[in-house]
């Protein structure tokens, strides 16, 4: 912490390896000029991944322990729940890792544990406000909301936001007629609208579908509903998104958790617990400082996932960082899943939330991938690997490179110079590496180069860590891809077909009438965050290589106000069922049961 | 942190106002004589609870910054559920108060968040490995559990210790007959047999009663289940009663969490996830340092409940402490709810568990409790008090008293000096308080005095510290209750007769089945926690003052066999309604809708 300028008084350690830094360190450093920013995102990967987090470590050990320039690695803190069952962890690997691991993968300074805290204080204030409205008289629950404390009664700062919103210019309780006590106190939330759900940090697959309230003392106000992965909460996006504590409390009070009986959105706000949220979440918003293996600089913070939420970490820690790095230095961070989802999402979403504009992308590819993309067999998690993906075969990967050019080319509609990084295995053959070097180049890559940071620490990265220092020094015409006033199905068909490659795309009913929806609600100027799957560039994981002539499907589309996103979900899977997959591919597997 | 003669190597620091203390300390200091130590405990309280965190935190802070004497507070982490509820923190209040009461409230050092982790991960694995046993055959089951990594086989150390409980004499995975391979790879429980819940640490009424495993991918194999407020897991009352690291991994393995089709028990350590929950607890188990109001050092660590758990602070916090106070110097903890339950269970479950011997009782008394249960009017949390408690009446004092005698005659029964903290409050006459002195002195006490420490901090506690100070000094004939190798039945009828004053006790059908049943499993020798409500020496909190001729009810038996106890619930209700009790009285309630 010394040795990155931060004074005494800016962390607050947590035990011999992490701190939090403190945001006023941005108030500090305002005038300083920001540092490179680089965003590590990768080609169509297989289930296994294909090494984004490694590049991204390696590349900052190579940049600040072997050519002696300020770096900082800004990472996601991981789900606890798959660390626990055959994902493992996310720390990097081999000599490129953000140590100690455990602490990495395990509670780390508790910021998952105040989002699951958090977002299951709403839950319960959802059931129990129900409850209440149905069993309570408007009076009742008035004198609950304004009860008489030592004699006195008054509104809270947040019931007088409430009474003005609803109209009601008054400030004593004494003076509300009935029907004004009647619309203050009564929410009327629908419940079968719900879509605010609870969260655990546990791969727990008997509570993906529940029915809770069965106890008497609920008076048969049963309802089904399921627990998501704690990094599913809109409240991890929030903390990836926001950009201070005041903006926070606003973010958190702005969720809309239901709608009511004549279909307006009922928010967090209206339910009284922003507060509560805030105090929960106070510490969980400044940054958690560690170390790579080779001492450079990493913060972890925030862990959305990468399809029902945008998959990057976050904004705050980003922007302390390159205040940190200096005008000369680099930021390296990662977007999720390949890069016509993460680093889509990181440009017209992340980007917008921060003002911050990219200099450089590092798109990752393997040979394993690529021949995968070129017509090689199945690649399954847990299966070993077929031999096309042991011994050389120059075809398959002349035959897949068609991906990371496809990959290249979305990069480059964001105006970005990219380099390739070719991660490469013991089993990759000098000429297939050379190959991927070449049709990268050939495809418009700034510069295409193998990386052995795994076997070989930042001294494998050292080339990389130079193709990006002079990429950084190109000219940049960074834009996003659609402008916010455009409707929400007209944005939703740019990504479609621009990014994607999609022909068009095909709203359900149900989706159609979500657009409506929130567009009469006042939500249609948010940025689109798309729910596909990462395993091909179409809805359809089995299409590999760059597929074309589809239409996408719209099954249905969601809304996180508070983070401020609406998330389409292409083809005919569930929100449910994104909410459970793990980030990277990995699905919501059960616990292991043994060690 | 320096002040009380803390090594930099030995605390790790959490923010600006709280550090973890390494359990290296007591190796280092394991030649130095222990303070005294004193115990916190009260009379039979009305539900608004009479002031034992006060007391405690007022004594400490009158030896300390007022007679110069080291001294150390041993206090209990609330849990956050009630913290948003109406109960509010328990950080004490008034000018005794440990600071900054939010940090003290909400997170603290994250030990609560680790055992909800290491809860929920249990009670996964749990239905994970019901649904894998019953939908796949022997085989599949044993070569998921010991599969083929990079070509070889092995058991795992935890597997091994298996086979060699199952009597299976054998260390290659090759060898394993099919019979041995049945009974390696099942565990065959019987679904209705769990007692293990999944835990929340928020007052989520809905939560009481849920049934699980609804989602297709379960097939069917749904379930009646519920979740309880985290503190009430037993993994909370293990941290509470652990002596090392070594002490607490074994004791997570011997937790029973159902029964097998034989009605043999099944542990953590069956399901093959000790390691898995230990590594969740491993800084969980290193207390937090806090400090009071007047810089007296405070540890923060642990707090299971009083009913089903044995309501006190953590044994490892006290032994470094009493020997960081130094041999002249003072630790002061608490036990929850009447000196009947809390100290009963500190005496003979937790001065067990640790060795440590007590040096003095303080009783806390109120005039509102003692009029109470003079013939009071009642008292109910949230209603106005009624003028018999805030006008004198010298009669109902006289008449509550035999309460408070009671409790003496309590503490006399293991033989330890008590003196008696009457906690003034403002509308407390002279007379009264005069009166309840005398009458306490008569009884027994060793000295009996008023406390201001609400109003006047220390200072208002000075008298009270000399008196616990003369007393420390008296000769002191420690003894436990009972012998752990009576029969169950016996030492519970042993508390029901010797402390509460019950005539004699009667077990239903199903607790003398449960009695039969953990005696036959070898866990006959285990300690007595008794869940009985706080609220009156009986089983029935309306009769108030000393209750006599009464039968105690055993409706149920229940064991925490890795804490190391048998826990009889006495009256009528389930051990599910005492597992959502919040501690000190007041009921598991909905979240505030308003702030």
């Amino acid at each position: 912490a010394k040795e990155i300028g931060l004074l005494t008084d800016e962390i607050e350690i947590y035990g011999q390896t992490k701190a939090k830094v403190r945001l006023s360190l941005l108030e500090r450093l305002k005038d300083q000029p920001d540092g490179k920013y680089v965003l590590v995102a990768g080609i169509t990967p297989t289930p296994l991944g294909e090494g984004k987090s490694t590049v991204t470590i390696g590349l900052v050990q190579a940049l600040t322990a072997h050519l002696n320039i300020n770096s900082f690695a800004c990472l996601r803190q991981p789900s606890q729940g798959p660390t626990f069952g055959v994902k493992g962890g996310a720390a990097g690997g081999g000599y490129a890792q953000v140590i100690p691991m455990e602490e990495f993968n395990l509670h780390l300074t508790g910021d998952i544990h105040a989002i699951t805290a958090a977002n299951n204080l709403l839950a319960a204030a959802i059931d129990a406000r129900i409850l209440h409205e149905n069993t309570q008289s408007d009076k009742a629950l008035y004198n609950r909301l304004v009860p008489v404390v030592n004699g006195v009664r008054e509104f809270s700062a947040i019931q007088l936001a409430r009474l003005r919103r609803l109209g009601i210019n008054k400030t004593d309780p004494g003076t509300l007629t009935e029907e004004e006590i009647s619309k203050f106190a009564r929410l009327d939330i629908d419940p079968s609208t719900i879509t605010w759900q609870r969260v655990v940090d546990t791969n727990d697959r008997f509570l993906r579908k529940i029915t809770v309230g069965q106890a008497n003392t609920e008076k048969g106000f049963v309802r089904q509903a399921q627990f998501d992965i704690a990094v599913a909460s809109e409240i991890m996006a929030i903390l990836a998104l926001t950009t201070s504590l005041q903006d926070m409390k606003e973010r958190l009070g702005k969720m809309v958790v239901a709608n009511d009986k004549k279909g307006e959105p009922v928010t967090a706000e209206d339910l009284g617990v922003t507060g509560a949220l805030a105090v929960l979440m106070k510490d969980a918003i400044k940054p958690t400082l560690m170390q790579t293996l080779e001492g450079t600089p990493v913060f972890v913070h925030a862990g959305p996932f990468a399809n029902i939420a945008h998959g990057n970490s976050s904004v705050l820690a980003d922007k302390i960082a390159l205040k940190l790095v200096g005008e000369k230095g680099f930021v390296v961070t990662e977007a999720g899943f390949g890069a016509d989802i993460g680093m889509e999402k990181f440009f017209n979403i992340k980007c917008r939330a921060s003002g911050l504009v990219p200099s450089v992308v590092v798109l990752v590819a393997t040979v394993r991938a690529l021949k995968m993309h070129g017509g090689g067999p199945n690649v399954t998690a847990g299966a070993p690997l077929k031999k096309e993906y042991t011994e050389e075969n120059l075809q398959l990967v002349a035959d897949g490179c068609c991906n990371l050019q496809k990959q290249i080319q979305i990069t480059q509609l964001f105006g970005v110079p990219v380099v390739v990084a070719l991660n490469v295995f013991k089993t990759d053959s000098p000429a297939e590496v050379d190959l991927v070097c070449e049709i990268a180049k050939q495809s418009g890559a700034f510069d295409a180069v193998p990386c052995n940071h795994w076997s070989a620490g930042g001294r494998g990265a050292v080339k990389l860590a130079q193709a990006v220092e002079k990429a950084a020094n190109q000219k940049n015409s960074f834009k996003y891809l659609y402008n916010l006033e455009l409707p929400i199905v007209e944005k939703i068909r740019i990504i479609a077909q621009k990014v994607y490659g999609a022909q068009d795309i095909e709203l359900s009913p149900a989706a159609q009438s979500q657009v409506d929806r929130y567009t009469r609600q006042g939500f249609g100027n948010l940025p689109i965050c798309m729910a596909k799957t990462h395993l091909s560039l179409s809805h359809q994981p089995e299409r590999k290589g760059v597929p074309t002539g589809f239409i996408l499907p719209i099954s249905d589309v969601r809304a996180s106000i508070g983070a401020g996103f609406i998330y389409p979900l292409v083809g005919t899977v569930s929100a449910d069922k994104y909410k459970r997959a793990c980030p990277e591919g990995l699905k919501w597997l059960e616990v292991r049961c043994c060690e």
